[in-house]
């Protein structure tokens, strides 16, 4: 965000960077004071709200691509979670008084190419100056089936607890990125660092799974918070507990050198934040059936443990109790 | 937000402030991730976001209440512009280091005052913290009659041109708040200038006139940045021009008070920003009928002139063209 060439208007702004990406006829090409939403019979509407703060949720200094892209995506993220598959979104982006038009350029670039990945127009929104910081605020809409929006409550003992992709990845990357002497210390490779960075950069919201979610889990939830502390809400608002083998949770290639190298890492990884993982409780007679349909979506998902009647949550390997402390990472 | 009392963490300042405001039973009582919208037969599912940043759109030691209110309002302002009842929003609320929470508590009793007032539930948000400066962004959603969401692109030549309540009041009372003389050069009581100040502070969207404005208007806006450019947006999106008989435009009694002892003050008032009324082109077969239905929803509204075919907006005092700059209140 560098000084540079003479800058737009707000009017101009809009027309130029955000009414190329605003594709659904309800967005009124951005020239009204708000969208309609179209009905889809036989599904539920369900939105979500997430804002992202540099120094907070990002760094300044991040690709402004990718910081549009993380935006949208914990959205997403969220709306998956509860088997919702998107359509849109509202933006509102706080720029801070030295942004330029090579930055607000990258930032729709990324939302433009993140809309062609997951199938989303922009809505509407609003742009304002922000004295303080950069700051996006980004609402997205998604149609779930009817009736088939997992809550966090309707998870019950005897239960499976399942997770997507892999996870700690973003959580040690966010380490790295803080102090890049931590490669050595892990044992990671070129390939590991970048890819364990990358995670942190931009999550991997797993939309194509939204409609197996929604057919099959009983409660979900994305993983944003560390898995301990996610798994532990989960369990905590349907009145259960989980019980989970360490030794199944899913690590990636790298996090799995690192976790090796230094067993604090494992810490980090199982209680950092930024998975955007979704997190979910299968009956045992579906489990089949969920795992080869999250196959067919192309999306990898892991049994990592049971619910259980007694509350709290217990992450065991070779039958003892590890101990996670807080549990969480709080963006708060 | 001065320091005080210890401050509860994330889930503790949810569960205490705005939980109770969470009365729809789509909002999961805020223990989800996301929320899920109800949708109504026959209803258009009308979507708008505006934010607020300290130091741009309000004082940042503004009452608590009233920044809520306003965040909530200017929403609410949009909906109604657009024919649409408010059921429901959702808050994202960046909170500054330093907040406590008897600020929270007064931005709480804020939403709740107005949930009561305007018929409105809280459906979900996100709490963050903002190094930078408290940042407050609604999203606000509302029902419109099905095919009764006016745009600003419906206008015709020879429709009449109206507004609801009064214009200006906020640019001055803003005015006022910057420079207090202002008062004695005004020529204002005191109670003219609470009232001037008040208006500033807490816009009063025309809810009452959603139906209304659904059902009668060919193309609405709501007047955020100053009359006559807003006029100027609304006419050139319908590509027409507004003639305005300046003699017509509704003023409160201080405002009148003040353009008559400084007419410099006219130019504030009607290219300032915050009025929060709405706009309206209303076919001229249809103004007794829409005066009327205004009238029985408690609402004034004023004919303040014509749509015209030569485009651009003309201010006429006695047949005279008055000039008034840029026209626009920037927030941006």
């Amino acid at each position: 965000m560098s000084g540079g060439r003479a800058r737009p208007d707000e009017a101009g702004l809009i027309a130029r960077f955000f009414r190329p990406l605003a594709t659904s006829p309800g967005a009124a090409e951005l020239l009204d004071d708000a969208a309609t939403v179209p009905h889809a019979f036989g599904k539920e509407l369900v939105v979500t709200t997430d804002a992202i703060v540099a120094g907070v949720h990002f760094f300044a200094d991040d690709p402004a691509d990718a910081v549009a892209r993380k935006a949208l995506r914990v959205n997403l993220s969220d709306l998956a979670a509860k088997g919702a598959r998107p359509f849109g979104y509202l933006l509102t982006l706080a720029l801070p008084g030295r942004w330029d038009e090579d930055w607000l350029e990258g930032f729709a670039e990324g939302l433009a190419a993140d809309q062609e990945e997951f199938g989303v127009s922009l809505l509407g929104g609003d742009t304002v100056l922000s004295p303080a910081g950069l700051f996006v605020s980004v609402t997205a809409f998604g149609h779930a089936g009817e009736g088939q929006v997992p809550r966090r409550t309707g998870a019950a003992p005897g239960q499976r607890l399942y997770v997507t992709g892999a996870i700690g990845d973003a959580a040690l990357g966010l380490m790295l990125r803080r102090d890049d002497r931590l490669a050595a210390h892990w044992d990671l490779r070129r390939a590991d660092r970048e890819a364990l960075l990358d995670r942190y950069l931009l999550p991997e919201p797993r939309v194509a799974l939204a409609g197996v979610v929604g057919s099959y889990a009983t409660a979900a939830m994305d993983v944003s918070d560390g898995l301990v502390g996610d798994a532990g809400k989960l369990a905590d608002a349907s009145r259960v507990g989980a019980v989970i083998d360490a030794a199944r949770i899913p690590l990636s290639p790298a996090a799995a050198r690192a976790t090796r190298a230094d067993p604090a890492a494992l810490t980090t990884a199982l209680t950092g934040g930024d998975d955007y993982e979704i997190l979910l409780a299968i009956d045992p007679d579906d489990a089949d059936a969920f795992e080869a349909e999250a196959a067919g979506a192309g999306v990898r998902v892991t049994d990592i443990g049971a619910l259980v009647e007694e509350s709290g949550v217990r992450i065991e390997r070779q039958g003892e109790a590890l101990s996670f402390g807080a549990g969480s990472y709080s963006h708060f």
